[in-house]
């Protein structure tokens, strides 16, 4: 039988990569890499790092095997439907690599950043495949650090007060939480700085951008004080790098 | 001026050390634990699996400093108050160990399960010890794996269907969750098994205990399915092993 590996590799800083996911990464005889260049900016030095990183912590040979991955409509009418149609394009051309790439015994990995539970679809294409029984295939899960975590520790902040719950969004989401549920929320996914919209201004605020990473920025403050600044430093940065990765923690008083 | 490192080591696999949780551990004059031996059964094996990890980790000499911990009302009247407490007190003698303990460039460490932003007080503690400004500290934090992701990772699921929020609550907290907000609840604990009251039976579960370790103990299926047996086995659990960690996904159909 097949094995694949998905092995949470954190969100950005090589020194982030856990134990065991050193340990994972050897003995894999081909890494798969959706190749975004066609389709998102800035997936060419995403790609170049993990390669970096599988350089220097293989002991022996190992393979980069690059699939394009399927284009995609970012401004549907239909989200979800959209994301669901991508997904079986994205299975599809994974399941076809694997097949080709990997031996009847072989081993392949599938490195994700952060971790493979939130807000990344590895898990949900390697799990199509496998209910398409064309492939038999071992499944294997190595957790990473998420960027929520990374967030936090760079402000030296915990994400929520006494005992209170935190709740994970997205910016597309951000406007629907229900109103208990806004005490703490990280969010992720924000082009368009939400929080602007949505925060009051003595609502506290906790933003970083290429967290872990030589270009990480850092902002804190009530909305109030610092949400223009973000707003401005967001834009400056991602023209400056053609992309940007953010997260925020935003805190009700 | 004392620099304080608090490193997040995962939740229990010392494989699930990240490796700038090993590069903080180097250097460090002491590492401090609160000793909960009189408070928290299990909490022996945890310390010497603290000592373990450093022991297998650190190059050169490091010494453990052991403070006992507080004592702490577990089921108090007014359980915000009491918490608000119990943390005073943890200051102070943290503090007072901190002072004793390290030279004014000294290095101090805390290992933290799983990671510091999530559950865990240790940076409050130290927030309050800058705030009294008796002790200056450079303070710098290491995220780590959190439970969270290795449940997920251990059960191969995704937290949250897709762009769907994911939240993350307590047992003490679980029946106050808005209606809006209980598609994917992350629950932490949560000795009372409150799901048993809250859930419906066709709400799915993934539970797991011991997360990472050789006695980890995994059940999935709807709660109507599985949930007399997660309350049996974690019951029986924790008799053999005299404490239980557990933590489970609960998601809407």
């Amino acid at each position: 039988m097949r094995e694949l590996r998905v092995i949470g590799i954190g969100p950005g800083d090589p020194r982030l990569l856990t134990l065991a996911a050193v340990d994972a990464m050897q003995g894999v005889d081909a890494f798969f890499v959706l190749d975004k260049t066609e389709t998102t900016p800035g997936a060419e030095s995403l790609v170049d790092l993990r390669r970096q990183i599988c350089e220097q912590h293989i002991r022996g040979d190992h393979r980069f095997v690059e699939i394009a991955d399927p284009p995609r409509d970012r401004r549907p009418d239909d989200y979800r439907a959209e994301v669901l149609r991508w997904h079986a394009a994205r299975t599809e051309v994974i399941e076809v690599a694997l097949l080709r790439e990997l031996g009847d015994d072989g081993v392949g990995a599938i490195l994700v950043w952060g971790d493979p539970a939130l807000y990344d679809s590895t898990l949900r294409i390697v799990d199509a495949i496998v209910a398409r029984e064309r492939l038999p295939l071992r499944v294997i899960v190595i957790p990473g650090v998420t960027s929520v975590s990374v967030l936090t520790a760079a402000h030296r902040v915990v994400a929520h007060r006494v005992g209170e719950p935190v709740h994970i969004t997205t910016g597309r989401r951000l406007a629907s939480t229900p109103p208990d549920d806004d005490r703490n929320q990280i969010v992720m996914l924000d082009a368009a700085c939400t929080f602007m919209q949505t925060a009051a201004a003595e609502d506290e605020i906790w933003w970083g951008a290429y967290l872990g990473t030589p270009d990480e920025l850092l902002i804190a403050g009530t909305v109030g004080e610092v949400g223009e600044r973000i707003v401005r430093t967001r834009l400056a940065a991602r023209e400056r790098h053609g992309w940007i990765m953010d997260i925020y923690l935003l805190r009700k008083p």
